[in-house]
């Protein structure tokens, strides 16, 4: 199905333009066909766009508050007004599904007003004035006031798994441009036309809200040249990058052996360990198996939060528990992959897994999730079991007592989330404390696919789940990530930014002498 | 003078022990004589006590904050304890004086206050709340609660410049245990006298406030494999380190390119560029030229924050200023440098400074602070002159007009601070502006030693000056670089950490569904 070339897929600093390097095919997933054919952007392309995002960023950080706000909200609303096409080529895209695309359109638009939301209500910028002291012995003390400052341009690398939430006006653009940043997304190449869309709707929030057009490009890439150029310009000031340890941690050395390094914000994801101990089974076992399995194989289990490791204690209720999981999930019809290279890697990770010594695949349904079992001494013997295969795919592993659980727990690098399923177990206590050491989100009684956009969510962990676990990408708290502290010292308050003058008419929660208030000076 | 070795000089793990590396001489600047010989720890004696502090981690991380704020004032205590002895060997050490040092001490003990302080007000740990709304369409929210909590063992550097402020009970290492960590700090190998005696107050306050003895470890080091196998230890969370930026640089990419990354906090100094406008000089060119010349040349000029380039207009007033800074600097009578590497190092960066094209050495004092003035054209010609000389030396850099001193500007890398002079000029929102993009803290008519410990103070700026802008190392704000984020979904309520229970009887200011508040929920 071979279609005549568009060109002008790449948004720089403005302009429509033809990318000047390789061409590459979309790919739709439900129909196994190659899609149309694109061009991604050159080294030069790349360096225009930081550099005149950089030169607008003089304009972007002196926009008020209130166009901030406003221009987040004419964001969602430009995104809304796509309406049905954008649904359509994301579907053609990415085979997820209509349903499942409406409700990630919904999460988007929710987050850009969530960041809309934040910053009117201010308190994100931690400002803080501690006031002068003229007649303090020995020395005077200054005036001295201190707040979240825009960093300049960030570099957002779009998700293949979240062609909308993650992607172009992400969780990761929405919060750097709510911090007051200018942003060059790198599209990913799964779905270059949902990209275009997407980049169509800012390009009109950007003209209607008076934003400088330059401030904003999306650059089409499949090269790993593109993003390196992109990572290496010495104009940028950091990156969100959501994808796999593998990608990640290259972008993430290119970040720190800069001349001067930034820091790469990577969310790589994880294999989310859960423990279910044997109360839970015995009480509640049919169930947790089924919504188990659901999670297992949500969105083909294509999420940075997909449980892939099950430790259980061998009992006389376990066997029973395996058997309800393995119907389960033979019961769910998985969905397509996102790409076939997606695809290619799980076959070839669920093929290798197969051969560790002492693993067994209780699965039998040939297109169906992928369950495997090992006993806990096989498993400590065979380390990288520990890794994410991205896909509809989880390893039980049956031990003897909760010292071999905490055992395993304790080889464990980090990962985004740890689940314990207990019902009354006197052992939660000790597994809570040893699982927390190496996750970002406990969770208890629950599955870790679902992550809430609100201002607790934290969606990080210890490394490689990401680079860096204080930090988060999915809700509000993201918008720590790309700002820079600026501090002020008896600077004339007319030059202030307008959250640190002594007048507080928006009533911002600030520290003032080591006191929250929201009072004037 | 050569003196018997006195062994067991390294504090690792609860015990006195004696170093198993290198022998190395201190250094007494003000008779520039050899002290007494120390011996380094050696690799394995490093390893002990990351492994021992990472131990010890389970049990301080179930301090409660009346512990831990109790351990914070209970070692300021003990500090002030040590008496005249401190002082006396401290003196002998560092050349600094009575007075400095008495007052650094006093510093010492109020920054380790204050972090008490903060720890009970307990608003720094950030909690977050959004409790579940069951009933919510089309899936129930599960209640997320969020708060900032230790990470496990850190790595601090000390500096030679504070041998108490920035030394083995210096902010680092306060920060670093307010939040709860554990820490193992690298002697400067300047001041290991010193750093003995204040290793026994922290292990008097450690012993009398029941925390684990292997929860600390002080360890003497002068080769750069002892601080490498400290970086290096995959079990160390973090580094804070004050220090040169070719030391800075080194830690930072040791800790980057770990097989687990793990940040360097380095604050590396600066150049710190100061610009005096016209109607500044006009007005009260007298008494600028003075407390510059004080501030050039204050602690001998080895401070991260002296002011090491001036720029001015070239005008009928600027040539009387150049020659009052010239006759302040030379009535001061400069003190003793720290130890012999420091005036090395700053006699060959003088003279390779007087050898660039077109600069002059103005000062002619042989023993005095140094000052050089240069004009602007020849100054964008040599980029080295940016480069921090440590110790009393000041450019002076004439130019022509504003756009000139903004296009010098414009060349600059990162610096902690930044000055302007101004009095009533037009040109003072330009030139904020400008400077504002290079530097952490904007100072108005003042200088930029003397740095203020509270909660506004951000001791931190683009790179080189620090290697993350958004961190400061001076300040309680210091106590975020040594926490990590965790996520609580579901967890039963006597799991979780306090600050987050239902009931906030410590008032702590928290973030509940979106709100602030101190209210119990």
């Amino acid at each position: 199905m071979a279609k005549a070339i568009i060109t002008e897929q790449n948004y720089i600093a403005g302009n429509w333009v033809t990318g000047k390097g390789k061409e590459f095919r979309s790919y739709y997933p439900a129909t196994a066909e190659n899609g149309k054919i694109y061009i991604e952007a050159d080294q030069e392309q790349v360096d225009v766009a930081v550099e005149q995002a950089t030169k607008a960023f003089e304009t972007v950080k002196k926009k008020s508050i209130a166009e901030r706000a406003a221009f987040l909200e004419s964001i969602a609303e430009e995104l809304e007004d796509l309406g049905d096409e954008l649904i359509e080529v994301c579907d053609m895209e990415t085979g997820l599904g209509e349903v499942r695309l409406k409700g990630e359109r919904a999460r988007t638009c929710a987050q850009l007003r969530a960041f809309s939301a934040l910053v009117k209500q201010g308190h994100w910028q931690q400002a803080r004035i501690d006031t002068a002291l003229p007649e303090r012995q020995p020395l005077p003390k200054p005036d001295i006031r201190r707040i979240f400052r825009p960093m300049g341009t960030i570099a957002v690398f779009s998700a293949s798994n979240f062609p909308l939430a993650f992607s172009i006006l992400g969780g990761d653009t929405a919060s750097a441009i709510a911090a007051g940043n200018c942003v060059v997304v790198k599209a990913h190449p799964s779905h270059p036309g949902t990209s275009r869309l997407c980049a169509e709707a800012m390009q009109r929030a950007i003209l209607k809200n008076n934003y400088p057009p330059e401030m904003f490009s999306m650059i089409q890439g499949v090269s790993p040249e593109v993003s390196q150029a992109l990572v290496q310009h010495p104009q940028l000031k950091a990156v969100g990058f959501t994808g796999s340890t593998h990608v990640g941690r290259i972008l993430f050395d290119l970040g720190a052996s800069r001349p001067n390094p930034i820091p790469v914000f990577a969310e790589m994801g994880s294999t989310n360990p859960m423990i279910i101990l044997p109360l839970a089974i015995a009480n509640n076992g049919v169930e947790i198996a089924k919504g188990l399995a659901n999670s297992i194989t949500l969105g083909t289990g294509q999420f940075c939060t997909k449980p892939g490791l099950i430790l259980i204690l061998k009992n006389k209720n376990s066997l029973e528990f395996v058997g309800n999981l393995k119907n389960a999930l033979e019961s769910i019809s998985i969905g397509h992959f996102l790409n076939t290279r997606i695809q290619n890697s799980f076959q070839k990770d669920v093929k290798k897994t197969a051969t560790v010594t002492g693993i067994e695949m209780v699965s039998t349904k040939d297109e169906g999730g992928k369950l495997f079992e090992i006993d806990a001494k096989h498993f400590l013997q065979s380390p990288k079991l520990e890794d994410e295969i991205f896909g509809p795919a989880a390893i039980l592993i049956n031990c003897d007592t909760i010292n071999q659980i905490n055992k395993i727990i304790e080889t464990f690098g980090g990962h985004l989330t740890g689940t314990i399923f207990a019902d009354g177990d006197p052992e939660l206590p000790s597994i809570k404390d040893s699982l927390e050491n190496k996750v970002g989100r406990l969770i208890f009684n629950g599955f870790p696919t679902g992550v809430e956009v609100c201002p607790s969510m934290h969606h990080g962990g210890p490394y490689p789940s990401s680079t860096f676990p204080a930090t988060t990408s999915v809700g509000t708290a993201a918008i720590e990530r790309f700002c820079t502290v600026k501090c002020y010292q008896n600077i004339p308050e007319e030059l202030l930014p307008k959250a640190l003058q002594n007048k507080n008419p928006d009533k911002i929660l600030r520290m003032v002498n080591g006191v929250y208030t929201t009072e004037d000076i």
